[in-house]
């Protein structure tokens, strides 16, 4: 199969082995796939990482294997099968193949899979991504979605409702990421909430915290991406005409610059919360006494789980078109990363 | 009156004016006052201070003005020094001085007080060391309490428990400030707590958490400070002997180093909380990309309220006098200044 995979460069493989599903794993034929600036930074050492890269994905399970699951695990497949009209043919588990409910449907998938161990908390809880025996597509010990396959464990993958497109649906992993921040922190209806930054990160979280009704203002610098929030009802405004002051409940980092970060500080209130999405490191000497001083809380904030996200693509609430900067062939993937680097380019994708 | 000053060099003044309490303060006799690594900061630059030094210290109210107070306070002033049976002379406001109930008692200043204005929230929330106008005793716009007299507003003094000696209150800056930790964290039973340092702050702070049953182990470099701890029941480890695993729920970064923070950092396990409670710049370039990664909860942690920690003083739960390192005359403030900086000082005491 096609591959653009990353060993010291990038290069688009033709003849990759297509992967064969493990035991409780599926095989996803992917559709349309999205290039996350985590990717890029992986091309320039982050991670150590060689591989396919590629983490957000859409695509359709062509097949599952189920042997290696527990003989209960089975009976309930089993039964579910029976319980299905379309289910003609019965199931046969020596084969490693069975038509399993997830054949043929359109999904998307988390970008973590954890150990499974009975004794892992992150795991029992769902929060695989936390796990500290994860695996992460195209980042961490598994291949990952930029090819014409990639496979997952069946728990990491999600139906994507019939209404959402695929160019919709493929930004359910950075959705996802940005209502991670209502996962971990309690924003209050009479908040005040900044995000800084109007590139894709920034773009998404004001986005989504506007269509939760949350009182947010982005700031940015590119009036031109600025205006694809403010076409959707978020209140907009340029840095240079943003009034630096210190009565922001929450301030969501977005700019991923140590700038970034001590402007941040110094529009969060005190007592304030600052979630910090960006994973960069400081690059320079970085005063921490502000944090102590105002009891400021910096929340480290990642990526997120997908059923939210996906109710909130399926409701219609945000549109994330207006993001798209170009859609590339599998063999044009060498140029979607040249104009992925560009300046004014938001999210490329990676048309399979 | 003497009084220790910082201007450019540190000087002991033999004659500097004594302050004279405005309406709504009390004229407060110092007894016992304590050098805080703070004071030593400014006098190498930090705030831009000039003034009287100090800001923890036990006194005697020997004066108060109760005058430009409002009349609704004038009133109930009144009425508590009626019911008051010692209060024989009648009460003249004229006089701008009054035999006002906390006259004679034996008090402890918060650091702060605020604007007062009406409509600030952090007045209205008695978080006057967050109000944006408050001044700051020896640190931000006015005198410190190294000196035989210090002024203060009514509302931030507190009095002090009569089983508790001086020598113990003058600890209840810093206990209140460990105490901040439970006001901004809810530490819950089975949760797991490092305090990393093992100078005053980390002492007091693994003093304070264990005397509420947290389960809480010091860690640090000195073997005769940790010690301090053990022998109220603390668990310690040495450094060098500690495991460096992400398993801790709360890390409380006391070091005041950079290299403290990324080793709180290497033992706060993912959505963990490290309470950051050093006014340090970083002197080097810091990776933030753990902190988003394990999206782990940086809490900047400052002053606290003084109730609570007067409360664990009278409860004899915690002792303080094994963390002194020395008790100095006014007159040899500045020899007591050379002895805070020697290693294995903890605290150094004023006895005016």
């Amino acid at each position: 199969m096609k591959a653009l995979v990353f060993n010291k460069e990038l290069k688009l493989v033709e003849n990759y082995e297509k992967p064969v599903p493990k035991p409780g794993e599926a095989l996803v034929r992917v559709t349309l796939a999205g290039i996350c600036n985590t990717d890029y930074e992986i091309t320039k050492g982050y991670m150590g990482y060689v591989g396919i890269l590629g983490h957000e994905a859409v695509g359709i399970v062509e097949d599952v294997n189920i042997n290696g699951h527990s003989e209960a695990n089975k009976q309930e497949i089993l039964r579910s099968a029976q319980n299905d009209t379309k289910a003609e043919e019965s199931p046969n588990c020596a084969n490693n193949s069975y038509k399993h409910p997830l054949i043929g449907k359109r999904v998307v998938p988390e970008i973590s899979y954890g150990c499974k161990d009975p004794n892992c908390e992150w795991c029992a809880k769902k929060n695989y991504r936390h796990c500290p025996n994860r695996h992460t597509l195209g980042i961490w010990r598994k291949d990952g979605v930029f090819a014409q396959y990639f496979t997952m464990p069946v728990e990491v993958l999600f139906e994507v409702p019939d209404n959402v497109p695929d160019t919709q649906a493929v930004f359910v992993e950075p959705l996802a990421a940005a209502l991670e921040i209502n996962e971990q922190l309690h924003i209050k209806p009479m908040d005040k909430v900044v995000v800084l930054g109007d590139g894709k990160l920034g773009l998404i979280t004001a986005l989504a915290l506007n269509a939760q009704n949350i009182n947010v203002t982005l700031v940015g610098k590119h009036k031109n991406k600025l205006d694809i929030a403010k076409a959707q009802g978020v209140k907009t405004a340029l840095l240079s005409d943003f009034k630096t002051e210190k009565i922001y409940d929450v301030v969501v980092e977005a700019t991923g610059s140590v700038n970034g970060f001590e402007t941040s500080l110094a529009l969060t209130k005190p007592r304030g919360t600052l979630v910090l999405k960006s994973t960069v490191a400081t690059g320079k000497e970085l005063n921490l006494a502000p944090i102590v001083i105002d009891e400021i809380t910096v929340l480290g904030s990642r990526c997120g789980q997908f059923p939210p996200a996906l109710r909130m693509l399926e409701s219609g609430k945000v549109d994330f078109s207006p993001l798209i900067s170009g859609i590339y062939s599998m063999d044009n993937a060498q140029k979607a990363f040249e104009k992925n680097k560009e300046k004014d380019t938001l999210k490329v994708l990676l048309k399979m």
